[in-house]
């Protein structure tokens, strides 16, 4: 059985990689700066697109695709805040992957693009092992999930380029250590860039958005 | 590329469930009453295991198998509690089989066991699809992460016998309406027990564990 799932997710991982290499020169010839934003069901991933987008849209050209498995409820929330939204459901599929992004695509109007935003299924497992031509993945950890979650999914953390710290407004009431999160951040090897912030107010949205904002003209 | 992965989809599930099988039919002669405890990374399952032990361990012989893809931190946390604990790692894998739990088994004396609990991997939406012959499943969702989780992860949901509302402590500090939740379970065809509690602080485990050791004398 072991060899066998083997088998099979080589298989499903080498399809993807060549949808991912598809989109990856689509972002390239159209000069599209793209990030895949993943975190545990919770964490606040939709909030702090929303907040973010006061931030992007007077600067960048943005869309968003939103994944979920079932409803169409961020995508809802987004609209109408001066981005174009496209909802993925994945019915049951614990992730997005390539061919999925590959198909929403075709919604935008990618020549007016600077930057794509994919809010992949609430998981902090399967996203992790799906790329779909990102140039940055970033992973949101809040504070009441607490600070084993670097150590337990590493493989998330370990690929992440951004960790965004949110709800940093409870640390006081949950368990939560930052300076454990980075310390098993250099033990994963890893090099990202932290941003705590509480999305629900806006504390620490600004920083993160000004250094995405640099990123993205730094390959533009 | 859809078609081929249900047909995957199909034959993992398939030999999950002749596992989950053998696995229900050892229970059966054992008379061990088996639950598969789920929810998101950081909702607080370890937790709650620690404080129900102290209720348990009293009136059932326990065992506990505990999933995660990295470290044996959630295992060191529940030994010395008076049940033997089982550590599997999945190495990368987004939930526990019916397989895996089935080559943990060996390592308890299951005539003495009334009662097995498997801590799943923190995942809301891959453990739904993979019973491994257990009587109860039960989900946790805590507060902070948000009343719309039953709608966006239908099928955990839809499939639990109890869901545990924790970090009842901090809904006073997030947007969380458990009346949302009781409706959206009803929207499901949902008939699950509903028991809120704060593990941290002990409030509500006692009305969880009574219920849970009425479950297990129901079949016993």
């Amino acid at each position: 059985m072991t060899v066998k799932k083997i088998d099979l997710n080589t298989s499903i991982l080498a399809n993807n990689e060549m949808w991912a290499k598809r989109n990856r020169e689509l972002f390239d010839a159209e000069g599209i700066f793209a990030v895949n934003l993943m975190s545990s069901p919770g964490s606040g991933k939709t909030t702090i697109l929303e907040k973010s987008l006061d931030y992007l849209t007077p600067q960048l050209k943005l869309g968003i695709i939103v994944g979920d498995i079932a409803t169409t409820e961020d995508a809802n929330r987004l609209k109408g805040q001066g981005a174009p939204v496209v909802q993925i459901n994945t019915h049951g599929a614990c992730h997005l992957d390539a061919q999925m992004i590959s198909g929403a695509l075709s919604s935008f109007n990618l020549k007016e693009l600077d930057l794509l935003i994919v809010e992949n299924v609430g998981n902090l497992v399967c996203p992790a092992d799906f790329s779909f031509g990102e140039d940055l993945k970033v992973a949101v950890l809040s504070t009441p999930e607490g600070n084993d979650k670097v150590r337990k999914y590493p493989e998330m953390f370990r690929k992440s380029h951004a960790v965004l710290i949110n709800k940093i407004d409870l640390i006081s009431f949950v368990d939560f250590d930052l300076n454990r999160v980075e310390e098993d951040l250099k033990n994963l090897g890893s090099r990202a860039e932290i941003f705590p912030m509480a999305a629900k107010t806006g504390q620490g949205v600004d920083v993160w958005c000004q250094w995405l904002i640099r990123q993205v003209r730094k390959t533009g």
